[in-house]
């Protein structure tokens, strides 16, 4: 975190195992076409109930990344 | 809301007749470069006032869209 | 409002049409069942996109209505 | 909204038919004794209810003004 | 989440294991009164402590159900 | 506050002298139907006025208490 | 609280003795010079500390009035 | 701030130069017509762009003042 | 309040009493080992329950103090 | 701020000097890929620290633009 | 959480794992110098990406314990 | 920023001459007592008035620090 501009997304990830995965999921599409992501922060936790149990999690994060190339 | 990745956007919409034609300006825009927008939370609603009359509402929307094509 | 015990009920209404027909919705449904409501305030306005339109608005709100018997 | 000075205030609106009516009802009013106001901000919207219908809507606003005469 | 009334209801769920757990432990209880259990938002994530280690999690949640039989 | 599961109510609470009043209103009408009750938070204080004085106080709380029996 | 509109000022109250008391001791001063106050809500309590005593509490209100005459 | 009741109002200062600046608009445009002005508190730091660069700086205050006199 | 360095620290009190007794408790128990304390803020206001009946308040305060000898 | 649709982007800007510069720095370097910017709200002010001296200050930014050609 | 006083104290734990890990090597950490720690509640999850993978969670909490000696 | 455990401390400092000024004099005073402080983040910038003119600025900081030896 030095004196670079960084750009903030927010993406929201899924998964049917846990939060962490859900952060994992997410941050790992957004790689495909986000070079330098360099740090998250968790704004959201929600998820989908089917039958009385869990079927998804649904966590909005911001992601921040650098606009320069390195 | 199945286990796709959505990315969401921030847009202002106006409108001179009312809060729901102004987000509609603002996702019928977005849907001319964005596909697969799947649903919207309001923000902010303020406006501008003119001779004592509102002259148009501006609404923030955050806007949710899949990352897969589909 | 004079010195009542109130009970708050939070309820999500939905409508093709607008934002007050959305309000209007949830609260004709608990009437069927919650007699002596008093009062609404908008918590969150949401909605989803169908084809860069609107397809229904979601409003969440809180409701307040008296415990006593009137 | 160049470099003037601003002052705000906080208005409730109220109307039988629609949010936009209770907040137009609010900046109607206030014209009366306030001149040159320029915008305004919806800060909470509430409602009452009789017999399970909206009875009216109470929107409150922010709304800016110039202090300079113009 | 098509054109139906939701509920929201608040619960505290607790676990000794893990914060995806205590969500479960609150979702399988309302699950016993509770019918069409749609979502569910975490609002709070508290815990208490024993001897410096982690005692449970309790874990706050808004949970989303449809008002209509189905 | 070991590991039941707790649900959580709001009540909003009204009396003609103080704060604490108010609160202990709430709590002791919803006594009378619900069962084990444990702890409040105070969400908002309010009140009305007539002739400059503080007419009665309001006070919105929201309450826990557990789901199982004891 | 029917279809009038009304103002929101902000105050700041001080007792020794009690918040009750410096609410209302902020409610007799604007008393004063405006008429129709309606309602207030607490936006802060604060206070000043002197020997490890409350010297005074301070706390801030919102506090609507209605703009007609009646 | 010993035990006076004190009015908050809401401005929006304007600069050309910085934050700072803006606030010392805001403060001295009141100060033309508000004595006894005690404390401001930063609401909000906004401003204007213009070819890539910061046109004006528009920052929301509140400011506090004795009703008193002293 | 002039141009001393203050640290601030969250503490929590309890009363069986009142909201402004629990208050002067976390005061007086931290005036033990905090010199200066200057002015405290009310960040959170909860009590158990027991019986439908309060059984104590517990209010969590911020509170300000010099860092500075004097 | 007429009747356009706008987009909202969130900038993190760095600076070794001063926050206005660290917002300068972040609308300058987002100037070289989006056209017609025109205002920005501070969302956050962090720094870092060395040595019990500021590095840099890290400003966050959302900032609003035009989505159609002008 | 009979009628003690507590203090809290705020923490950022880390961990390669899990959101919980992170939470327990805060505690764990915090437990050589506090004594009678009793509750926490995570204020905030943030984290670190390397290469499109979370290289570690950061949790920050709040942690309350004891002022007295037991 | 990498796994170590940090303890955040919140500071109030001042300065007659600018918000960065006030911001520098908190982490200059606690730097006497504190090593290894990484970051801040600004909770609140306040400040006084005397005869229409900025008295000084009062800045709230959260302060991040290693509780590690390094």
């Amino acid at each position: 975190m030095s004196d670079h501009v960084y750009k903030i997304v927010e993406l929201v990830g899924s998964s049917r195992t846990s939060i962490e995965d859900a952060i994992a999921t997410a941050i790992s599409k957004a790689h495909e076409t986000i070079r330098n992501m360099r740090w998250f922060e968790v704004v959201e936790t929600r998820g989908h109930i089917e039958d009385g149990k869990i079927a998804h999690y649904q966590v909005t994060l911001k992601v921040g990344f650098t606009l320069e190339s390195e």
